[in-house]
């Protein structure tokens, strides 16, 4: 996850030279069921849950059924194969939806796919100090970002785990959350996404296709995010820093 | 670019409902010559720019020829015609490299691509204070960061101008300044990047394209960003706060 490289440094005009820590990208190439899917460029920690929380995420293979992950990490890539694979998804495969994330990702739901999943659970109540609490340890556990400032960190909180996940792709670390929680066959409604990077709209997608309730965030969220969070039912909360937060949606589940 | 929304606001236990700003983000359908090429999400200011920036960064467009777009805002459609197509690369369209930026970009070139351009200017020489005192202006022109925090930065420094852009998107800032540069007619070798955000190998594909030798940001560059700028030529500058700069490769060209 983390290269040494020789750098110049300028403090003002004096320069020195020294090594620096940066965090490492490298592609990963998906293929599902033999179809070539797409080349992502990532951290290369948890490639399998990588590749799995993708082709779910961009709605390429139902969720629940039984699949298998062959990673050839030399090669950089990872080979999923399932009976659940979603042919109409599959076939639609030109139709792209591209995100803002960084500009461009893909995401091969639209807005509407997104808007007609089962509802998310309604019931679930969190306390603010939970949430203050939860996103101080995501910052600590953060190591690699702590040595390069190059990553974003992710992490799912369900009732007995908190799952953390970076990848110098905002969208890599919550795909690779996915990915664990289905490869480790997890259930559960009340579940908790924290993100150290920006909210944009195919994040709520990615959410909404987990069954995610709430989604806690240390940056700031997009209009569109918290249009799309309104009607989808997903409490959105922002800018949570120290024990400050700005709740942007369905404020009903935070106590 | 910025909206209003209501929010409720908590410091420790205590909950308050006041007025908040965030980044708008809305889609932008690109078509080139009839073909619909992407719908990206991106912040809604010069549009036309962006259409033009993403065709050329991604390869699709050749050049310094003529083109004509017709933006229709309120549908959301960048249209551009032209007789500079790159046939090759549109037909390609299929085969693509997703990217790290959040993670995922689409980019229609691959890295051996990037390799291949002509050289960008070995001559130019930058002042370490100049890039300080450029790194400061970036900050303080964005506006809307300040009020929303959700944006990334970006500007292009040529002799005698200092071209400023935002957007929710890391690319898309620059695909702007891209287009803005073409649109505008621009021809300068002499030509300095500057962002707010981190450095993806993406990124250098889309400065190689631009025919910048040198990229200048205030956050961390990835492993491969460093390989690749290495190899094609470009000086990269990171972590550039105050008074400090690193430099990770080229270092020649910063005095």
């Amino acid at each position: 996850m983390i290269k040494e490289v020789g750098i110049r440094k300028y403090i003002s005009q004096k320069k020195s030279e020294t090594v620096d820590w940066v965090a490492e990208e490298r592609p990963l190439t998906i293929v599902l069921n033999d179809v070539e899917i797409v080349t992502l460029l990532c951290s290369p920690s948890h490639l399998d849950e990588l590749a799995v929380g993708y082709v779910l995420g961009e709605g390429l293979m139902h969720k629940g059924e039984e699949l298998e992950v062959n990673l050839d990490e030399k090669r950089g890539i990872a080979s999923i194969s399932t009976a659940a694979a979603n042919l109409v998804n599959l076939q639609a495969w030109g139709k792209r939806y591209v995100t803002s994330g960084c500009g461009k990702g893909t995401s091969f739901f639209q807005l509407n796919d997104v808007r007609q999943h089962d509802s998310v659970s309604i019931l679930m109540k969190v306390k603010v100090e939970e949430i203050f609490s939860a996103m101080n340890i995501l910052q600590r556990k953060s190591q690699v970002f702590l040595k390069t400032g190059g990553v974003h960190s992710a992490a799912l909180q369900i009732p007995g785990s908190f799952i953390f996940r970076e990848d110098v792709g905002r969208h890599n670390a919550v795909d690779k959350l996915f990915g664990y929680y289905v490869l480790n066959k997890l259930d559960s409604r009340e579940k908790i996404l924290y993100l150290s990077g920006r909210i944009s709209s195919e994040i709520i997608g990615k959410a909404r296709r987990m069954g995610v309730p709430v989604i806690v965030s240390r940056s700031a969220p997009t209009s569109l995010a918290i249009q799309l969070a309104e009607e989808v039912g997903i409490t959105l909360v922002g800018f949570t820093r120290g024990n400050k937060a700005n709740v942007y949606t369905h404020y009903t589940r935070i106590e």
